[in-house]
């Protein structure tokens, strides 16, 4: 990836918008503007001394500056010596003196009045011991400013990947459909999914894996709302199984969706399937470039749900921009008054909830063009029955 | 636990530091004050409408308010349903305002002057909408006034989990040492561990586990400080095994690391392991409360280390504070001049490296005491040869 490029392009931005300084922690927002790795976060908390100075400071002439703590400080400076962008790695010393450092840091890059954006996924600790060190410079959101809207447009070495982790996510579903036969846990099978994705070379799943059976026996429709995993419930006919899975490539993120059935669903249930797969494509027909803000897309999708009278099954917002984070700005939904654009990459993912009956979710990843809004995930969408 | 004296305790803080409100994302400071559980960070980021304003806000009269996304508020609310210190429970429509959020969940704390304490781990995005909507309000780490401080001294509630997770991860470390044959891989091993945590009831690991195999033969001690997860290694006669593992059981971690052997170890490799478990013993005698400081704990360990030769191969501090978060403050080492105090647990992880030769690492869970250090890991310390 054009790794200088997008430096100098995140530059132009900082200048135009009076940024003297931008500071990143180690991150999807480092690692998009640098090209630098990030470990991504544990089932706990980690704190290293140094952590909360870590990451990346950009000034409009001078760095980026790397800071890393000692723990891992040679693996960064392992990782930046291949990054000619990257010449400037400080590894702390133990004890760290946090005030020092960012004096350092920062007076080298002049930038001690005016303004420094911080990424919002930064933390407040960060933030304050900036604004410590700095009380004169006023401190604003660089996600807000630019940088959300800087990586929500996808560049085509950014493409090229999502379609490989869309291509892997398609056929991880293709090889777990055989396996789905009365008696297979929710748990066996998303454990399986998690297998399918590592042996075709996926890093991680996106999130936790989502495999919910439920029908008219299983009545666990008021679980949706707050499923908390998959169980030993064991497969049988007249179920519905419910996927929401992706997985992470080269750094990049899928999410996927669909309902299948073990047997014929009743007449209620195909009702509403037809209803969210059309909702889905008069959405996905209308992504072209530069016609509808997202608010108009969500409207687009929900409008024949609610006019169906299942308004309130479908619970959430039509979708989310993705990539290197599995959520990403925009989002599809009320109020999201951005115009989407050529490049841009969104989940478009209706659902509908009949409670304690079925659930039906259709889940896409969409790419933005002149010429309208291309699936990059090719698994088919008509209703499917399994398991006989 | 008792919620409502915590409640209780952090608004006598509060008065104390002059702070109005303390605000606290969903995470371990929140669960540590309310008992609300959180969702434990995935692989990759999600976004929900919201978040940037969800969490608690705890007036010194007022509160303590729950605001939550619409996404998985209900949840909230059914959680915080049984704990009747938490009547206040805002659930945020969609689109979400969050200066005016922030301004009417704020005014009613009667708090627009005056100041706020927010936990280091809030995200920077947050901070900057509160500091936005409180122009006059002076903004300060609620993690550096007082919470920390707080959260180190376990009650006897948080002690008698934090022994069931010891306890646990002795027997899951038991259970492991026979299935440690030749041609057995780290990967293997390290599922397998994971496998036996989740059989005795454990929610997560508390990190990554790793299983590092290393020895005169594999010549990995160079990989020690990079280390990234196990890998397809055979086992193989000749070879150290180094490992650190850890569960969350009611949402309690321990952390622990023992190192073993298949066949004898040569000279310079027993010299060095009777090196780390003398130099832990040493410090784990000193750890009566309020006789030492950290940094006076961590000089215990390491100057035995260093006076033999060995103190460029002891590479991180002594050890971390440990309960909800794997990491807590304080750390045992140099610069940190914080009392040990009755109540706090430490792990202690004195390790040394000996370049393409050896790897020892031995790590237990602490418990400070008026008399004495407690290890709540109870698995032998003696050397032990595998797999023969």
């Amino acid at each position: 990836m054009d790794y200088a490029g997008r430096i100098a392009r995140v530059r132009a931005a900082m200048a135009e918008h009076g940024i003297g300084i931008l500071y990143l922690p180690f991150s999807s927002d480092a690692a998009w503007l640098t090209g630098l790795g990030f470990e991504r976060p544990g089932p706990t908390i980690t704190n290293r001394p140094g952590d909360l100075v870590a990451g990346i400071y950009l000034g409009i002439t001078h760095g980026p500056l790397v800071i890393a703590p000692r723990m891992g400080g040679e693996g960064v400076r392992a990782d930046a010596a291949d990054k000619p962008w990257l010449r400037e790695v400080l590894i702390l010393g133990e004890p760290v003196n946090y005030a020092a450092t960012l004096r350092a840091a920062l007076g080298s890059m002049h930038a001690r009045r005016g303004t420094v954006a911080v990424s919002d996924r930064a933390r407040a600790g960060t933030l304050l011991a900036l604004q410590q060190a700095l009380p004169d410079v006023q401190f604003i959101s660089a996600t807000d400013t630019f940088l959300a809207a800087m990586r929500a447009i996808k560049d085509p070495d950014e493409l090229a990947i999502m379609r490989r982790v869309a291509a892997l996510t398609d056929e991880v579903y293709a090889a777990i459909l055989p396996q789905l036969r009365p008696g297979v846990t929710e748990r066996e099978v998303a454990t399986e999914i998690g297998r399918q994705g590592r042996l075709r070379g996926a890093e991680t799943v996106s999130f936790p894996t989502a495999v919910l059976y439920l029908g008219a026996n299983s009545r666990r429709g008021h679980e949706v709302p707050a499923y908390s995993g998959p169980t030993d419930l064991p497969l049988a006919k007249g179920m519905g199984i419910a996927f929401d899975f992706g997985f992470v490539l080269d750094d990049y993120c899928s999410d996927f969706g669909r309902t299948v059935f073990v047997g014929e669903p009743d007449k209620a249930t195909r009702v509403v399937y037809d209803l969210v797969i059309g909702a889905q494509a008069t959405a996905v027909a209308a992504m072209t470039a530069d016609q509808h803000t997202c608010a108009e897309i969500d409207w687009l999708a929900r409008r024949p749900i609610e006019e169906a009278g299942h308004g309130a099954g479908f619970t959430h917002r039509l979708g989310h921009a993705i990539g290197r984070d599995c959520h990403e700005w925009p989002s599809l939904t009320v109020g999201e008054e951005t115009r989407i654009a050529a490049g841009m990459t969104f989940t478009v993912e209706p659902s509908v909830l009949l409670p304690d009956r079925a659930f039906v979710r259709i889940e896409d990843v969409v790419h933005i063009t002149p010429n309208g809004g291309e699936s990059l995930i090719r698994s088919p969408r008509e209703l499917l029955v399994v398991g006989e």
